[in-house]
């Protein structure tokens, strides 16, 4: 649905557009676009909060640079929507995270006006300052680089990096921290304390002018207060003001705190910064989700709250006449509690995704022995292995995706030592409309290969519940579970404990002529093909390994010894994943049947719908059905579908 | 070879022995630990400077604190040789790094000392504060958690992210900061030159002293003046002085710098802060290689020397006759500065490795264009990705079992965005003598799942040559080449470039009944079995893949063709590494032969030399011509060897 724009915002196609207004102009070409992204939001859905609260940010940065020869990197990308609004996508902007649409993150193939593209945390400092630095060396000494990044990505490892290795090259950069004090959740942390500290006492800057004025003052009453007042002067100036700021200790000059809502004071300090040379940091304080009152209020439940309801703030829900079955993560969330009240030896973990993962639960309740760590999963895994060496048993609940970040951590610091570490890995699979950079495509194949590692995918919330209870008991070793983003099968969920043994898969259907192995959630969509498959006299027989890694070997002789059609079904890349652990077993025992792995082929997929996607990549209920019909016939397969 | 340890030493079996002597006695256990360690590891090898720097502090630790209550992460490692010399293996200190023998890092399963098995960098400070959490947890409150990190270690991002977390929780931490100035090579970065301004004018300490002075003395001056200092000292400390330095900034106490050659000083000041509750920070100057003249100038050099003559300083080197194979390592330094010569887009990035790499080739000649950015490998990709974006062709050089550190930037930063990167992955398979930490078993698997990239591996510094320089020419997106640790095969190396088309392999040897497919440096291996066995009337054919991503699928048709008896040869991980890719083509086109795979079994392997490691994983020359001794007389063979 379009939506139309205010006055002004109606006639900005692109930054040139705007730059051609005069800067009274601008808070009111803010009012609009903040209006518009409401507008918007509301009736789509989408990231809310974070775009709301630099609307200023965003309107000066294009006002006062000229992008997109000047570059602006935003990190994680979830505040880009007002930069994308003003930079020819506005008119698109209803097909924001939509299948076939504009992608809710900025991305460099859909506008030169994004100069990376983004989704993941911290990311911004490394390749804004690369921009710089390839500048530098192309002599394009005007030009400005950018990185905008929020104060719960900076707790991110690389943007601590990154500021250590910008400190020493004289290239072009300016870092905004956008100060919020929030990830999704509130941000935790000493830095977060820090910047606090820094902006609700007398700011940095106001007690340094106070000091020089009292400073001044000792002076005039006469030469020996003088003196001393120099000595101390000369002290702070050399030793303790040049390094007073964390920022400054890392030879950034640090300017600011400023309010992020004055649009003309941005301008104004931006335009004076693009005169500094060097590494630069601009100190901005926002409100997430300025400007729209409940947002600003509850600023957790509006980063992404869904459709809504713009003027009673009602957000919109599906209504069902009977019960739903609950999403994974609310399983997680509910049975670590329930586990970890039975035994005292569980923890958990969470790299600033308490809610996102349902670890808000067990926080609550039990606050001493849940933690969030902030955005560093490198940390929160070693961390976890920390606890792990004393006895403990944590859960460490890490997004599929994001445990990309701790894959050394994973082997280095837990497999290679055995150590006690329960992995959940929540949004593994395709994860729909936060699209490539967020699909939880290659854990399996990631995992598989690292020795000592359990991998487990549970089909349904009653695996899960059983393959959490089975993962803390005694002496399991690292154990990884893996579970997809959105709601499992079952809505009489809480069932009683069952400990599964390791490495053992299940028969769930037998049959004939042909076997469906599968592993996970995913494993519905077969079991709805056989149900329409058994209509039209095909019987498909169907196994949940439960088990990637140690495979069933057991089941799998009972497998290949029946049938010599077979298809696996992964939500997972094909290369190296499900599938292919299948292929491993049937050649080192010289099996010979013909197999037809599905799951992602190797390539990026867009954003849209989980069934949209699974379709599109070949492994919904439907495409299984369509394999199934062509093995019968004997009719040629393609393995690699999609 | 046993080495005597001086008479004080002698008597050192374990800690409790040091604590037993009286504190005058420390100086002289020092000398005689520092001189134990040169005696060994002259006649051994190993790592070297590292652990000579911190003789006096390791004996401070384990005399102030109650180890192995008390727990002490050494990070890295590389350090921590006196601290096993005093921990029940001085007598097999000898053994260090060769096969059966004790590890060259600090490992859990050896002893009870080693509170956290170490290798790679930075992970100190989150397993330590793991441990006192979890004490805090249990109610034990008077144990003490230690994590000793160097400076260059503390550029990595997870250390930051740790710091982030410890300075909010209450739990018992101290980190002590061992300032050296150093990596392997100089330690670079902000972060650096922070600490040295620190270091070198006046203390912090010293300085906050003198103020305080300064003010007591101004007070004196009536009731005026009084006034001034009360409100200049209150500021200072309500704001300035709490933050004045960059780890109070994270909430950490800060104690230091303090002499880390002074033994007895150190163990007044670790007694003193047992009694300082929550997380704090002691910053200790050392100098790398402390105790041997020639270490302390040049500590790249003897960072690890290999075995030398301990008086003359003069480091052994076999004599060969003739020429003798380069390193790959070199190969690619040599290679990179000839290719940038031609390729002004060209630009090189090590994190941290400029010796180990052979960076250092080119950062000394275009030092414009060659950038060690820290121990950071996450930030090296993405400022690789950013470099990219600007039309540049970096080569980023990454050690295999590093780069598993920067994975997702890797898919998230490099292959969704289909950038011009060249990932050059050193010490590829296993690595010898610095064991499981440190080998490159892993890439393949990992790399091959993720869209976009080309992952090729050289047989031979030709190959390598000619690999990199095909990577470089326009527009080849994402590029991985892998090479082992050590020596090549062609003494006469230097040849002309030429472009291998992406994803062809070559026929080296035709044969028959069966087929040896094999990926990068380990043909050699093949080749050699080859020449064995045609001795025995057995004649395998041999293919070169060259390509694990994308397969040359036109040679496997050649190959599926003709053989249906299939070994597949790599050094690497088996689960879904090259075998299983070879795997899924026979799959996915009907192929049935029969394939034996042979690769770095799914276990962890301990240290010891290459080829030996080779014949236990069974894929050394040897263990190829069993196994085509089996296939070719129709025996059973099990693919998974070792």
């Amino acid at each position: 649905m379009q939506i139309e724009a205010g006055a002004l915002l109606k006639n900005i196609l692109y930054p040139s557009d705007l730059r051609k207004l005069k800067e009274s102009d601008l808070e009111q070409v803010c009012k609009e676009l903040r209006q518009f992204i409401i507008d918007v939001v509301s009736v789509n859905g989408g990231h809310f909060a974070a775009s709301l609260g630099v609307v200023e940010l965003t309107v000066a940065l294009h006002y006062a640079l000229n992008t997109p020869y000047d570059q602006v990197v935003f990190d994680v990308g979830h505040q880009a929507y007002g930069h994308k609004i003003l930079t020819g996508r506005r008119d698109k902007f209803h097909t924001n995270r939509i299948f076939g649409g504009i992608s809710g993150f900025p991305r460099r193939s859909e506008s030169e006006y994004d100069a990376f593209g983004v989704g993941h945390s911290s990311t911004s400092i490394s390749a804004a300052l690369g921009m710089a630095v390839a500048s530098a060396y192309k002599g394009e000494t005007d030009r400005q680089h950018v990185a905008v990044i929020g104060d719960g990505a900076m707790t991110g490892g690389m943007a601590f990096e990154a500021l250590n290795h910008a400190g020493i090259e004289k290239s072009n950069l300016l870092v905004i921290l956008n100060d919020n004090c929030m990830s999704i959740d509130p941000n935790v942390g000493a830095l977060k304390e820090y910047l606090t500290s820094i902006t609700t006492s007398k700011s940095y800057n106001k007690f340094r002018d106070e000091l020089i004025a009292v400073l001044a003052k000792i002076s005039k009453n006469g030469p020996d207060a003088y003196g001393w007042a120099k000595k101390i002067e000369q002290s702070i100036k050399g030793t303790l003001l040049k390094n007073a700021n964390l920022f400054e200790s890392l030879n950034f000059r640090y300017f600011g705190p400023v309010d992020g809502h004055d649009v003309t004071k941005l301008v104004k300090t931006l335009n004076d910064l693009k005169y500094i040379n060097g590494p630069k940091l601009l100190h901005v304080v926002t409100v997430k989700g300025k400007g729209y009152a409940l947002a600003e209020k509850d600023q957790t439940k509006w980063h992404a709250p869904g459709m809504f309801d713009k003027i009673t703030g009602e957000i919109k829900k599906t209504v069902y006449d009977k019960p739903q079955p609950p999403k994974y993560q609310d399983v997680f969330g509910h049975t670590l509690v329930e586990l970890a009240e039975q035994n005292e030896k569980i923890m958990g973990v969470t790299p600033a995704m308490p809610t996102g993962s349902s670890m808000n639960i067990m926080m609550k309740a039990m606050p001493n022995r849940a933690f969030d760590v902030g955005i560093a999963e490198q940390h929160a895994v070693t961390f976890s292995a920390g606890l792990a060496t004393q006895g403990l048993v944590p859960f460490c609940n890490i997004y599929s995706t994001f445990m990309q970040r701790a894959y050394d951590q994973v082997i280095h610091d837990v497999a290679l030592q055995n150590l006690h570490v329960v992995f959940c890995l929540d949004r593994a699979g395709l994860v729909g409309a936060d699209g490539p950079t967020h699909h939880g495509a290659y854990d399996i194949a990631y995992m598989r290969c690292v020795p000592n590692l359990t991998v487990a995918a549970p089909m349904n919330e009653e695996e899960l519940r059983n393959l959490m209870y089975t993962a803390q008991l005694e002496n399991k070793g690292p154990f990884v579970i893996r579970y997809p983003r959105g709601n499992g099968v079952m809505p009489d969920w809480k069932r009683p404990f069952k400990e599964i043994p390791i490495g053992k898969g299940r028969k769930l259907v037998d049959g004939e002529e042909v076997a469906i192995l599968t592993i996970g959630h995913i494993g519905n969509e077969a079991a709805k093909a056989i149900v329409e498959l058994n209509t039209e006299g095909i019987y498909p027989a169907h196994y949940d390994l439960r088990f990637v890694k140690p495979l069933d070997e057991e089941l799998l002789h009972e497998v290949f010894g029946k049938f010599n059609k077979i298809i696996t079904v992964e939500d997972g890349a094909l290369p190296g994943g499900f599938g292919s652990a299948i292929l491993e077993f049937m050649s080192d025992h010289n099996y010979k049947a013909e197999v037809v792995r599905l799951g992602i082929p190797d390539e990026i997929i867009e954003h849209g719908e989980q069934e949209e996607l699974w379709r599109l990549c070949g492994y919904d209920f439907s495409s299984i059905i369509k394999v199934c019909q062509k093995l019968c016939k004997g009719q040629p397969t393609s393995a690699q579908v999609g």
